[in-house]
């Protein structure tokens, strides 16, 4: 039996152009010799749907797709997901489906049991899991039809109750089929691979593993699509993060044949978080995500431009470079907006790197506005010294500034903001935290050095001045981030226990920290929710991102 | 047995001082001869605690807190909600639970059953549901005591799969006592009396319902805490929007008498949403949790004064109206900041406005800046036309103003911005969308007109020009919203069946609304989700408001 795995970057909501691509993908797989074609998990509307799940009307745009899909699912099987309706009146009113069609008819559905309710995930907001499996029989062969986490259940994560496997194995298949939808971050993409090796050992089966790919605002998928033997062998693996289809071959006996052979060495065991933080980890996936994060919300929204406030720092130059590399330079617009405080270094950095770069770029002067400003408010300010409200007026004219750019030119601002600047509120409010997407927002300084150094692996882009220079804001003259803040090796380590590993000030002290500096650390993030609240969609790379997988009471008073 | 029930307003993680206010309560009620206290659902961390759960040193707190609270119930029955741990191995690892301290002892824990995971709920995030119940006994009575959302299970909501009162009923209990954490909305409250009324009629016991009050950054509680006896009388009605501390004594033959006896007329049902949009429904409680919603919000944050960008327009009228109740007129800036495009009527409306309040206030021109920031921008601008990006900018500019003033001061901004506006997009990101809290983001602007005019109840306070001028920008010469925008009220009432009742195009069509219209005005909520990702957390008075209830893709392309 000949078995594609269709993997595909979709658009939430997008009916028409997603079930165009699902029945591109058929015709493809049918002309050359498909038996069955899977694709991933909610195709048809895009994952994660979120609220748009309680529309009837969605629902129901959905299951015409399903309809439009059975009518090419004739000799050629299709596995696909969509949300369908629970037809008994208790529980939610959805399962999370997959579909298999065939001979022009619906020949099984599928529901998820083990609804992800943690991070980003909300599944049991809106779905009801299911409670009976069936397998589905296919020319001959039972199929133990499963969606993303249901296969989740070998670690020893206590929220697990039961294991969908478990009950399909009693029924004896001939194959597991995975549909998932299961994002990138640094951590996932490695645990996947064990995952799907833990099922195959502990039921003796293949698996074939379909994942989605693109990201969808925040959430980045990296696709990774696979076929596994019973032995734990990786036969098929598809790329990551670009769309792909692959055959992959089930001969009788249960013994896979990928179009690609290639065997992988075990894996030894499920991944976990790091325990300390690890700058330089899966830096060059970490490129890919945000290459992908960029180029998919700028197609997704319908946008080809974007305008980087370009400062002469590390971060801007690193949002410059990533941008040019997933836009094209020429869809780059840099503003250079130097004020009174700034170096000649900063602005002369910056016009290198946009040489390097090969972008556009205007340089736009602020301290004639800044006087105006200051001029406007001396009636009420009087005597009173220059304090952060004139440090953050800087940072909000130059946002206001790259806006009237934004909204004359019809481009999206790209943040610069990065993970260690956020927890802190290392920041302005409208002004450098301004911006559409939040390019290096799940990074820590470290990260972005070392991303930084991995941009510059092949030649120099980014100028070694700017990698070199200590960072400052240049709010005031001779300012400095190490005035405000501890050192960054030191603030990012602190950081990532309190923020990923979720660690109370009692456990990272214990491991080595000084108590003041905790103390004094995690204050600044607590305290500094309510600017977070207002940042724009972050790119997530990592296991805890800020953002909808990260949800902290603004007016809590904890650790405070 | 005298039964005192304890209304009151916590700090979300602020263990010692909610604790003490637990303390201090069991200590007037122990004097006023109470053998029994009932607080609300976790009360000793403040409800809702979202991600904080996720750390074990904030459960490790509350068990603390439960411990002291331990010393002092020694004679005094305490019934207290706070988080405790799963002891097993399967299932999340905490339960929401309700903890019965007396002689020093733990005499039982009660673990809420059905958790409520829809708008702003996520408490499957966090707590295992329980599944097995048991009456706790006190003082010769069998207490049936069960937590929130648990006695919400008569409705014909088809999410509730089973009833743990169903359940307790089995142990044949004396009395039912709920411990709530249940949000205000202008639906909310009347159902929350109907709700309780009828679990009293079908299991015939008499209920105390004890919820909490107050607001935390977006939700606000009412209180409105009740004894009811098994006829389905109130017999005893906490007041709303205050703390409230009230015995009733329970007979040994069930019957209830209340300090106050004041007994209802049976409520007719459960109140559901209005089918179409009413501006003037519940007007007076709205206006009350707008008001807690304000003073928690600066009480809880650490902050007295609040500064208001005055426009003489409808918006900032209401806004510096609400401020001065709750904050105290002395304690509200008003920030004056015509434009070239701003007509005198607009000035000398909102001096009269604060005339009629007696705050501060000042006014700046914006002429100056506005022109400074066309000069520096004239060399990439060229000739191109004034169009949106010299509005926004104009915009961004107040913005700017209004938060160095809150820098330089330590002020708190208030924003403006209502319902219908954020609906459709109609405002600046960083400009007039800035502030710290949303006062009206939840009111549509046939709400904003009903609300000033309530305000105006006993006298002029909103000048009455301000009131009935056409609403306008003042971004460019002789603008008016009904340039962009249909009438309100016909917008209103069309964003109503969108946003509230999560009714589709055709539905929407179909109760007569013109097809061209109903279509423009849903793409332009589904285009500019991304400009409320970046709104400030809103004071929550409807069922469905923007924030962290509603959650839409930002780049979903549904119906758009």
């Amino acid at each position: 039996m000949v078995i594609f795995l269709a993997q595909q970057n979709y658009h939430i909501g997008n009916f028409e152009s997603n079930t165009d691509k699902i029945i591109a993908a058929i015709a493809t797989a049918k002309q050359q010799g498909a038996d069955l074609i899977v694709f991933s998990e909610l195709a048809v509307c895009g994952y994660p749907p979120r609220d748009f799940l309680e529309f009837n009307d969605f629902i129901d745009k959905g299951l015409e797709c399903i309809e439009r899909i059975r009518l090419v699912a004739d000799t050629i099987g299709v596995l696909v997901g969509c949300p369908s309706r629970n037809p008994k009146p208790q529980g939610k009113n959805l399962f999370n489906s997959a579909f298999l069609l065939h001979e022009n008819e619906i020949k099984g559905i599928a529901h998820k049991s083990l609804l992800p309710n943690y991070d980003i995930f909300d599944e049991y907001r809106y779905f009801e899991p299911a409670f009976d499996w069936q397998v589905m029989e296919f020319k001959g062969m039972k199929l133990a039809v499963t969606i993303c986490e249901d296969i989740w259940n070998l670690t020893d994560d206590p929220m697990y109750r039961f294991s969908p496997m478990d009950e399909l194995i009693k029924q004896s298949p001939d194959v597991m089929i995975n549909l998932s939808a299961s994002p990138f971050d640094y951590v996932n993409a490695e645990s996947r691979k064990g995952i799907v090796q833990q099922n195959v050992l502990k039921y003796k089966l293949p698996m074939l593993y379909c994942n989605t790919v693109g990201s969808q605002t925040e959430i980045v998928f990296d696709g990774g699509s696979m076929a596994m033997d019973a032995n734990g062998n990786i036969i098929t693996q598809l790329p990551c993060f670009t769309e792909a289809l692959q055959p992959v071959v089930l001969k009788d006996n249960g013994a896979l044949v990928g179009a690609i052979t290639c065997p992988a060495p075990l894996v030894p065991r499920v991944q976990t978080m790091p325990l300390q933080f690890e700058p330089t980890k899966s830096i060059d996936q970490v490129h890919q995500a945000l290459l992908t994060g960029i180029r998919d919300y700028f197609g997704k929204m319908g946008f080809k431009k974007a305008i980087v406030a370009s400062s002469g720092g590390i971060d801007s130059a690193l949002v410059l470079a990533l941008a040019c590399q997933a836009l094209g330079a020429e869809n780059v617009t840099a503003l250079l907006l130097p004020s009174q405080f700034s170096t000649d270094h900063s602005v002369n950095d910056a016009v290198e790197l946009s040489k390097n770069l090969g972008n556009p770029y205007h340089i736009i002067g602020i301290k004639e506005i800044f006087e105006q400003f200051e001029t406007a408010l001396s009636p009420v300010f009087g005597d009173l010294p220059f304090n952060v409200a004139e440090e953050n007026l800087q940072s909000r004219i130059r946002g206001a500034l790259v806006m009237a750019m934004s909204n004359k030119f019809g481009t999206i601002l790209l943040n610069t903001s990065n993970k260690s600047e956020l927890a802190t509120g290392y920041g302005t409010l409208y002004g450098d935290m301004a911006g559409g997407l939040g390019v290096l927002g799940d990074l820590y300084k470290e990260q972005v050095y070392a991303l930084s150094r991995y941009i510059n692996r092949n030649g120099t882009i980014i100028p070694v001045n700017i990698i070199e220079k200590a960072p400052s804001a240049e709010l005031r003259p001779g300012q400095k981030d190490s005035d405000s803040l501890p050192e960054y090796a030191i603030l990012d380590a602190i950081l990532y226990l309190y923020i990923e590993r979720r660690l109370g000030p009692k456990e990272i002290i214990a491991m080595g920290h000084d108590p003041a500096l905790v103390a004094r650390i995690l204050k600044l993030v607590n305290t500094n929710e309510y600017k977070r609240n207002q940042f724009c969609p972050i790119i997530r790379v990592s296991p805890k991102s800020f953002g909808i997988g990260r949800r902290i009471p603004i007016v809590g008073k904890y650790l405070a």
